[in-house]
């Protein structure tokens, strides 16, 4: 019998993990561009499932979609000193377009709370224009040296919410609204049990006052962070100089929220039901269904057939 | 009576057609990046309509979604002659990354044919692998001086289909099929009347055999291209060798086709519909719609209401 492409968990978690992916046709690392992938039709079904549930969820509690631009002017990252130091070592810089050298360079965004506070500060200038809830459905580009496809990648694609509150109150209702949201897509569409939590100060985004997240548990018994909602106070508030005129005259700065999910959410999905025969993909997210309907024809199969009667997830 | 915020037609048609995009609050011009726009909620559920009127159509002609990275090594560019030569002087380099100067620059996608003709030579060997149909959702840099919105801008969203096939037939056959699926859409979705033809060979896309378009006519008396299906010959299989194995055995280059529609299309209707009171969107398009129920109580009232029964698109 020819050995299994499939490298045992047992054996070695990491390249089990690796050779589930390949098998499986979800994606492919992209070698001649740094730390990239290919996200192949079987992977990116499974994002486009999630990518429609989500959506619908952010819509139905009053998200709109909005698109930003991809580039964003070095200058803005530097706004909110934490922000910038922790995102520096990550960035990837456009120096050059055009033909020529840039005067101001621009950074491809990591994740756009700069850009978007930018804009805040053209669109918001009473109590009511708030709330204000926007998403974006983006590429992302943190510079990383080696590929962990879907979970760690140096391009990824998610979604980005990015609010603006009179509040600190609604602020925190809308971060923790939104992690009962991913919670229950992790959940009920995923299939994927998750604790919600905060995170510790050393883990907490760049600029947030507070971070708090989905948490899965793999097979190998390490926790995946699969999703993030900020509470970014007023930090990017003052930063960008966003401010709004209060019901009573007074002049305050928003308070401010981001969250997003990530392609990443389909490497703990993988990890979560995957074994050592390969990628093992539930029901809502599979793109190709299967289902096993065991018969008998001998009374003496029948108990081999109610054995196989456990609730399986689909085998893709 | 104060003046209207928007320009009337007939005195300038570039400020009209600006005037309602940023009076509709559809976009609005991102001027620290240069020549790029904020696609606003009321433009980008314009999209969010394109899209999934496009995308059924593509799934329903067996076309797959995949995902390939935003950056492309310089080197890839040089590859075919006419390619590089045509898109050299759009391009935005990123040369920096990680804290460090890279070794071999990236330039950011302006059209993605190099880097799936890269992937086409590890996924195709045979026949059998044929025909490859996939389409990929994704943002686009082309750099540009000056902004006008969703028709010309530096980073837009697009669709961008890329297929191999056996024979050359088989690949006009797709390309022709595409520019069906867009002028349906044009007419059906965005209702907007549109002629299909060949361009000319000096305004082909950059690699191509022939380009093919739908063109619609503006209220200015001007073409605007909105959507490009192009027959690539086997320009890029050479120049990335990507080959078969025939049926008879033989080896072969395979036959490509690359096609396109963009934010542009957004643009287009705009055009097509707003007049001198503002933006006026085609009903299965527009995110807020509207009928207005004219109703006469007195007899003399009856002419002047049956006088607005003409056919009235929906008025944003």
């Amino acid at each position: 019998m020819p050995e299994s492409p499939i490298t045992p968990r047992g054996r070695d978690f990491a390249q089990w993990y690796q050779d589930v992916v390949l098998q499986g046709d979800m994606a492919e690392p992209a070698e001649l561009v740094k730390a990239c992938m290919v996200i192949k039709p079987n992977g990116y079904a499974v994002w486009e499932g999630l990518q429609r549930e989500l959506d619908d969820r952010f819509k139905a509690t009053g998200h709109q979609n909005a698109y930003f631009p991809l580039l964003i002017p070095q200058s803005f990252m530097s706004k909110e000193a934490e922000h910038v130091e922790g995102f520096s070592p990550e960035l990837a810089v456009v120096t050059v377009a055009g033909g020529k050298e840039l005067e101001e360079p621009y950074v491809i965004r990591p994740t756009s709370e700069t850009i978007i506070g930018h804009f805040f500060t053209r669109w918001i200038q009473s109590w009511r224009d708030l709330p204000m809830l926007i998403n974006q459905w983006a590429n992302i580009i943190r510079w990383e040296l080696r590929t962990r496809m879907f979970l760690r990648t140096t391009e990824f694609l998610w979604q980005e919410g990015h609010t603006a509150h009179a509040t600190h109150e609604e602020a925190l209702e809308e971060v923790l609204c939104i992690l009962d949201i991913y919670a229950e897509v992790a959940e009920n569409v995923a299939a994927m049990p998750v604790i919600k939590g905060m995170r510790t100060a050393a883990e907490k985004f760049a600029g947030a006052v507070r971070t708090y997240s989905i948490e899965a548990m793999m097979q190998n018994g390490l926790a995946l962070q699969a999703g993030t909602s900020h509470d970014l106070g007023q930090n990017f508030g003052r930063a960008f100089g966003v401010q709004f005129q209060s019901k009573e005259g007074q002049l305050d700065y928003v308070w401010q929220t981001s969250w997003g999910v990530s392609t990443r959410l389909i490497g703990g999905v993988v990890m979560t039901y995957s074994d050592d025969k390969g990628l093992v993909l539930p029901p809502h997210l599979a793109p190709i269904k299967t289902v096993l309907v065991p018969i008998y024809r001998k009374d003496e199969e029948k108990g081999a057939v109610l054995a196989h009667r456990t609730s399986q997830y689909l085998r893709h």
